[in-house]
């Protein structure tokens, strides 16, 4: 078949730790299906500050728009923390989104039965979680006019907050699909109690939602929203919402799962091209110790396959084989209960390229 | 002693229900301590729509001026979710914390040891959970600029968030105030890698953070808040935040507590002045049933006592007898195991009192 192109970014910390164990992933593909994958590695976040001066360099950003896909690790770390803004990781990460296109933010939270011990919610609660939230990730507060300006009582600081009737618009059809593909249930938040934006996503919402007449449709505050995850976290099945409250949402999300090293995400913008990444961080704190979790990142190559490439095969041998590990009792530090029975890094990725 | 002047806005749904049951306690307050109330009612929110046409009269302003507190009980309904702007309820809210200069809102989220099994939490995560927040209540996207315009690619609609180096002061400087009488603990919630705002923030803080030099700050990025609030909601003391960000936070603590029927809330500006309610919302599903809980309004008459008008025996007095009384089992209905069993609002008030 086809060679498809991936471009890799390890970036920072225990990042390319974890892309390594994806790559075999992509290697064992490679054996069990037929498929061919090219990847060419590119520099990113912190080390693209090092050793380019830039968090987002432009052979990166040509090497991506080169590749049918993106798999990135994590970036940012202490080192860069009090950088100006253009020297910082997170720039680096609004940018390729921006550059890129990648309007849609892309994040299962479901929970891992053999994980449920790990969060610090309550089994029954968590019972049957398996949401996605779908947040817009090229607009909003993010991405509006910023400055300082001398105001009445002195020095003030302004971000603004735009959202167009396209920009909703895209990213609503885009939830309404992937609940369609679900269960049939898509909760859009909010403030519309407050926010002219919100006021004007709501409208267009419910003028999408006519698209859809089978999609049960709710709409939740943002306060209410965070009060619901925590007291319902079953009932949801597709959440939509804009930048700055999908970013609080998902992370909230992520957590109450238990399973924040075993989620991934993907930001897609229009047709199959996406970037894929894990939810957690760089954690820097235990990066080169060869103990963090590569299963969000395995995860992630899985939902690459599936949403890019269409391979779902090879997703589910990788799905299957990640659940099958994990219920053989195999545990990285980070979801064990007995640290000193911990695996490494690699002996995880190898366990799950053995189960394919 | 003085005779203090209280406005008591019931308000819409459950609110007038449980604010009844306060009165009862300022009057046994009366007869207990020899303090003397003055309380006067005013129409605010949907009830004041309905009978002046607007959520928030001149004359229950006027009335709020001239008091030394503000009672609310809640603001809200179905009824008027569907009105224009000036005609919404919440607009009555936003009108009164900007008229009355309220820019500080308390929020404690602490656990009742007898309540503990109501969170979806695990009871074990929960333990000595005791956590207030601070939000900012008259600043930033809340009372920005607000329209819509034509942009680019048709119509857009735009939200603007600002803060002045004063405005921030002033709140942190009152969050430093309530960690020196706490755990002298300080988390300071912003995305200073993301917004002008934030970054602003952050700067003042490290300011004012000099003037306290007992207090031990964090800096905390709200994504990640919103994870740390449920991995480890007992580290935190005071937590200190912009408008928005307060708004969802202080729902995700609440709620996470379990007792959300029990917590209290105070919105204060300069001097002593207060205006107190119930961080529970009006509830219209059960209003006029008689089964709403009563004690976060009770408590938030305490927590008038302590703060606006120093009354620390009478605070201590309500406490104690509010834990007294749910630790002999006494529950509504919000709150109950055995539903059967559940006491009706006025039932619980009485205890309450007899308890004093
Ligand atoms: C690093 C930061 C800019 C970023 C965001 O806020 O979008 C991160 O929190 C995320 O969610 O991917
Ligand atoms: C009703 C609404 C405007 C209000 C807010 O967002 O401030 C409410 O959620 C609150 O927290 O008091």
């Amino acid at each position: 078949s086809e060679v498809k192109k991936i471009a890799v970014l390890g970036g920072d910390g225990i990042g390319p730790e974890v892309v390594g164990e994806a790559l075999k992933v992509l290697q064992k593909t490679e054996e069990l299906f037929g498929y061919k994958f090219e990847t060419e590695h590119g520099l990113f976040g912190g080390i693209a500050i090092d050793e380019k001066g830039t968090p987002l360099p432009q052979e990166t950003l040509d090497l991506c728009k080169s590749a049918d896909a993106v798999l990135l690790g994590a970036v940012g770390g202490p080192k860069w923390d009090n950088n100006s803004k253009e020297l910082r990781p997170e720039t680096g990460l609004l940018g390729i989104r921006k550059e890129l296109g990648l309007f849609s933010n892309i994040r299962p939270a479901n929970v891992f039965d053999c994980l449920k011990e790990a969060s610090t919610l309550k089994p029954e609660v968590l019972e049957g979680t398996d949401l996605i939230v779908v947040r817009e990730l090229t607009g909003g507060i993010y991405f509006g006019e910023k400055f300082r300006r001398e105001g009445a009582n002195g020095e003030e600081a302004v971000d603004t907050c735009a959202y167009s009737v396209q920009e909703i618009e895209r990213i609503a059809r885009q939830a309404f699909d992937i609940a369609m593909t679900r269960g049939k249930k898509l909760a859009s938040v909010d403030k519309a109690n407050v926010l002219e934006t919100s006021r004007l996503w709501r409208e267009v919402v419910i003028r999408v939602a006519e698209e859809y007449p089978e999609v049960e449709l709710e709409h939740i505050l943002v306060d209410n929203c965070a009060m619901q995850l925590l007291r319902r976290p079953s009932s949801f099945d597709v959440i939509v919402t804009e930048n700055m409250f999908g970013d609080i949402l998902s992370d909230e999300a992520a957590m109450l799962t238990g399973s924040i090293g075993m989620l991934s995400s993907a930001s897609l913008g229009e047709g199959s091209f996406g970037l894929y990444e894990p939810v957690h961080g760089s954690a820097p704190d235990i990066a080169g110790q060869e103990i963090s979790n590569p299963i969000a990142t395995i995860l992630s190559v899985a939902l690459m396959f599936r949403l890019t490439f269409g391979y779902h095969d090879a997703a589910k041998s990788i799905e299957d084989a990640v659940e099958e590990v994990l219920n053989a009792g195999n545990r990285t530090t980070d979801i064990a209960v007995d640290k000193s029975k911990a695996l490494s890094t690699s002996q995880m990725g190898d366990l799950i390229i053995a189960a394919m």
